[in-house]
């Protein structure tokens, strides 16, 4: 039977890979994803790198299907995990629309440690009570829907990552975000930027929603709002950790 | 300096396990944390154990930090990722209201493959959007605040991922989340039981929200609420996929 993988690569750094995940991808004859994706995995000289820009997430699971039909043994390949904002969603999506015969195929998603687990674990605990992660891109959903669900995620007191939170191309939602969420969270919540987190450009910023600078943000960061469970602990170094209580009174 | 590491050992196979998270474990002389975690661990013979039961987060995390200003290796352990309704907050919460001298252990924070993200696999690509993960849980939080949560999340339109769904002690709340959300959400949207995920005794049962039987479900069952865009296809071998599409139409 013809097999696929769907492969999160974690953060970036190799000691955040799954034993699982290297597997498939030392299995692999082939790897798919986004070029700097792709370009990461450490694999033999002989594997075909077939990476792709950034966009066509359709075209290129179409593409892994394909070839995987060929016997060729392909490896889609995601940061993080491939289940959020990553590509197992549109590799599913083009099986819907695509031929019967892929419906055939045998898909086994590995999952991966994404990037709101590593920049929380870098931050302290922030996530210590409930939490939403929402997608800051309006590429595939009105701009309204990110605006509302920030809205619900405030008001229900959810600590909130952001993923897609900035880039070139989308330059100005997340400081409209921040001005949305000042009219429904108080404006000393805890805010980080975690960027890069475990990688050699890492970055952490730890402010507050109502300093939160957007032009601190690029495609590499992590946005995370606290809600108002969310304090710091001064560290003896100097430093802090940020962490969320778990408890929430009556 | 005093070091003290908090690892999320994954959903439990071996294959799950990061090398950052293995060489945490294997560097330690104690092991902290609920005493099926703490007993799941494959370590030397001569690492102290110290397994204790639920619900004493605290106790466990001063205890673990003691033991490090002693001068032991001390590693918390959590299933999935510690963030997450795991040990990592639990930690920071002791430190908080601790003696100074704890402010000045290195804690590192370990991330992993929180249950979530493993359930979300083996379904195929149910967090295709946006998604939050809640804590069932009324022990720390008021079931009010549980409620309001899911039902500003049911608004919001995100898929809800559902932590400490059921357990003896709390038999009913996961029936009244249901009800609750079928005032909210359409009765067809697919809902799946993922118990055990990667684990000898895996179960995986997918239904709708209308049929959703709570009994079906125990402490180790992550509980998956899809949104109108979560849909399954059929799969050539009977079985079917479970993907949320990353698509929101205006």
């Amino acid at each position: 039977m013809s097999r696929l993988f769907v492969v999160g690569l974690g953060p970036g750094s190799q000691s955040q890979l799954t034993p699982e995940a290297q597997s498939a991808l030392e299995g692999a004859t082939d790897l798919v994803g986004y070029g700097p994706y792709v370009e990461r995995v450490r694999v033999a000289p002989h594997v075909r790198r077939h990476g792709t820009d950034n966009r066509v997430e359709i075209d290129r699971a179409r593409h892994a299907l394909k070839m995987t039909l060929e016997g060729r043994q392909v490896v889609v390949v995601s940061g993080g995990d491939s289940g959020v904002f990553g590509m197992a969603s549109a590799v599913f999506e083009a099986i819907e629309n695509g031929p019967p015969a892929w419906r055939s195929i045998e898909v086994t998603v590995i999952p991966g440690v994404t990037a709101v687990l590593a920049a929380a674990a870098r931050l302290g605990a922030p996530l210590g009570g409930d939490f939403c992660v929402i997608s800051l891109s309006d590429n595939l959903k009105p701009w309204e829907t990110v605006c509302r669900r920030l809205r619900l995620a405030a008001e229900a007191g959810f600590v909130i990552a952001l993923y897609n939170a900035r880039s070139k191309a989308r330059p100005w939602q997340l400081g409209e975000a921040f001005d949305l969420l000042r009219q429904n969270v108080s404006g000393n919540v805890p805010v980080a930027f975690a960027r890069a987190v475990g990688r050699p450009d890492e970055r952490i910023i730890l402010t507050d929603l109502e300093s939160a600078d957007p032009e601190l943000v690029d495609m590499s960061t992590l946005v995370l709002i606290g809600c108002r469970l969310t304090r710091t602990i001064a560290r003896a170094d100097g430093g802090q950790w940020l962490y969320t209580s778990r408890k929430v009174e009556a």
